[in-house]
């Protein structure tokens, strides 16, 4: 593949610097770092708690740091009987991202964050891992209540979040391979840097709001199908097609109609995403278990014709779609997987931008018209 | 006064333009306007159903015009018995604003707005009402169950918002006085251009996700005493003090130790906030009314003493918070009224962002360590 970049960008504050930050480094030129770590190294080496200690509290866990964290995650995976009923009430159909953010609002009713403004928040920690915790509980907590009727149980010997999501999904010991899997995923999906879930974290944050409305709103913003939504969207894509050459002829047809591809493109990266070659790779090892012959070879016809035609590739959205799938996970769960994981990253945005704070607030340009004058209801 | 401008800031994305608008002016030189009418011709002469109609459909109404969205509103002001359970669940002693922001959040659970991505939004001027019909009955269903274990009766003769939400708040016919002061306030309230809330809702909008995940955003954001949550802060302030000489000694006490000073200062007027000169006298007369002697001479002290010694004018928050107070409502309940009133704002920005839209999605200047070596956790 030719390293030919897309155009640049203009709007949408492409290219403007909101803020610094220690956290991340995404883009040509720099890879993909989470404070000053190389992705590559983590998602090979790390179980996503390693990560989440590292964004969360600053350094990569020793074995004692990690048996501690752990411990405190499986602690807060417990749900009150007040959120079981919140999460009862949220019909079957709702949108389940409507449903995780409800559940983290209603979770600030119940357990809200103590703070001593403008500059304290001694409560931060606490309300990062009940969030880190508790986020797979209340989506299987609602699926199985809807499923098969029943109240889930939230005790577990799994000590890792891939490990407990896994086994209350499908009701019995995960496979190692999986969970493999999904420890990467979560790894991959971690931290991004400004990106617009975390971005909307830090203006809710900089207001000195809560964590809980900051998640909140990260959440509804991460449901778009511009951003996290984009993995469900790439799954609808790829199994629309039985074959290849019906993948290739469905998507030139979507080129020619100039429809956008999901999956596919970043306003950061210009010539590849790095999360990519990685979930690519596990997507592969897990067709290969499931016995796949389909999804796997349309996605990559997928890529192909996508670069040769536009010069774009696929984000980490695009192979985690097929990767969930043969994982036996539903379509409309791939976005929440991506809150259990990002929230991680939001959290270490929101302490960031609390320890310097200033209110984020731009202005517009004014296009509208000037001067108008009053006219009373009578003679309008 | 004299006119002289506080320094000019950096940081906080202050002074960069975000992108176009044509819903609203602010600023020195500009004035506050919406869609280019004058704030002032609007709080002299409009209900706020006008204002809401200007902002919401994009013009001020003919009586005809008015008449049909009135009952529009009138007619979303129900709730669902999921909600009515939901709202039961919230307890007594959470957050109004998290209250407020967890039964938008389930809303969008119960009634979900449909879009044809990734132009289409047929929906959205229903959702839009909807949400602005429902949330006095929100907070006020919530209220009553708490004080008075009964559950509210949403029907009303009263054909404005004012004028529901002081009925239903006070269980009595509201005195005209009132409706006319809340009217005023609403109307001040609706809009202002890229503030935190409304770009929060902007940026969420921006990834293609859905109103009721904007708007629970947008509440989050409220919330912060630096936005929002300053209209509270600020009676926090002025209810401290039994005399203008008392607060005058407390006040330069908080100055002297550097404090922040709720309801004063502002990201975009620099030398006052147009809005103020017209709540201060309604809560000048609203002071008259009730015969008190202390809140209004109090806040005009800390008024003076602001300009005096730091330059700093009060803005929208500072008379609302006597104000609201001489309607014998809530601290608490505050910034509840001001989404009441700025989820006209946040809709018109929502509606606008769709009409031309772009991922919102900025960079951040790395200041973290570059290169760290990759420890295995047996050698951490
Ligand atoms: C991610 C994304 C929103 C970045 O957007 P952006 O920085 O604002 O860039 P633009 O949308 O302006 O894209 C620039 C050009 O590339 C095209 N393009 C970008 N992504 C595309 C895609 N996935 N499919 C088809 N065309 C695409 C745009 O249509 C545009 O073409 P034009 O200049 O002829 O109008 C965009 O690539 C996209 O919509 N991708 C699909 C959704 C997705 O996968 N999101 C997850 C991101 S991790
Ligand atoms: C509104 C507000 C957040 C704007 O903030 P901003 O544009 O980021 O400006 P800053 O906070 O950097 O203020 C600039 C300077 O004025 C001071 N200042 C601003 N508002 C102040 C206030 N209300 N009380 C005391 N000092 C204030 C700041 O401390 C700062 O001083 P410094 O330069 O010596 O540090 C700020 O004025 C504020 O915090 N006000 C109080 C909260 C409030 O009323 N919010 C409602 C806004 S409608």
């Amino acid at each position: 593949m030719s390293e030919q970049p897309k155009k640049v960008k203009t709007g949408g504050l492409a290219g403007i610097t909101a803020g610094k930050s220690a956290i991340c480094t995404c883009g040509t030129g720099h890879g993909l770092n989470y404070r000053g770590y190389d992705i590559y190294d983590l998602a090979k080496n790390c179980e996503f708690e390693e990560v989440a200690h590292l964004l969360l509290i600053g350094h990569l866990p020793n074995k004692a740091e990690l048996k501690e964290f752990k411990a405190s995650l499986m602690s807060a995976r417990h749900l009150s009987p007040v959120m079981r009923e919140t999460l009862k009430l949220i019909p079957k159909d709702a949108h389940p991202m409507d449903m995780m953010r409800t559940g983290c609002s209603m979770l600030g009713c119940l357990e809200s964050e103590k703070q001593e403004l403008p500059k304290h928040f001694p409560d931060q920690l606490r309300v990062g891992i009940r969030l880190l915790g508790i986020f797979p509980s209340i989506l299987l907590f609602w699926h199985h209540w809807h499923e098969d009727g029943r109240e889930l149980d939230t005790s577990s010997n799994q000590d890792s979040i891939a490990g407990y999501f896994l086994e209350k999904l499908h009701n019995k010991e995960p496979k190692k391979l999986w969970v493999d899997a999904m420890n990467v995923s979560l790894i991959l999906y971690a931290e991004h840097e400004f990106n617009a879930s975390t971005f909307t974290s830090r203006v809710i944050t900089a207001t000195l709001s809560d964590i809980f409305s900051a998640i909140s709103g990260a959440i509804g913003a991460l449901r778009g199908p511009l951003h996290g939504g984009a993995n469900e969207a790439a799954m609808e894509l790829i199994s629309q097609y039985k074959s290849p050459d019906e993948a290739e002829t469905g998507l030139r047809q979507k080129l020619a109609n100039k429809e956008l591809v999901m999956g596919f493109g970043h306003r950061v990266y210009t010539t590849h995403d790095p999360r990519n070659v990685v979930i690519k790779e596990w997507s592969k090892k897990l067709a290969e278990d499931v016995g796949d012959s389909v999804l796997f070879p349309v996605s990559e016809r997928i890529e192909k014709i996508m670069w040769d035609e536009k010069k774009l590739f696929p984000n980490l959205d695009f192979y985690s779609a097929s990767a969930y799938h043969f994982m036996g996970i539903k379509t409309e769960y791939f976005t929440p997987i991506f809150i259990m994981s990002r929230i991680t990253g939001w959290l270490a945005h929101i302490f960031e931008q609390r320890a310097d704070n200033k209110l984020i607030r731009p202005s517009s340009e004014y296009t509208g018209p000037e001067n108008q004058a009053f006219v009373p209801i009578e003679k309008r």
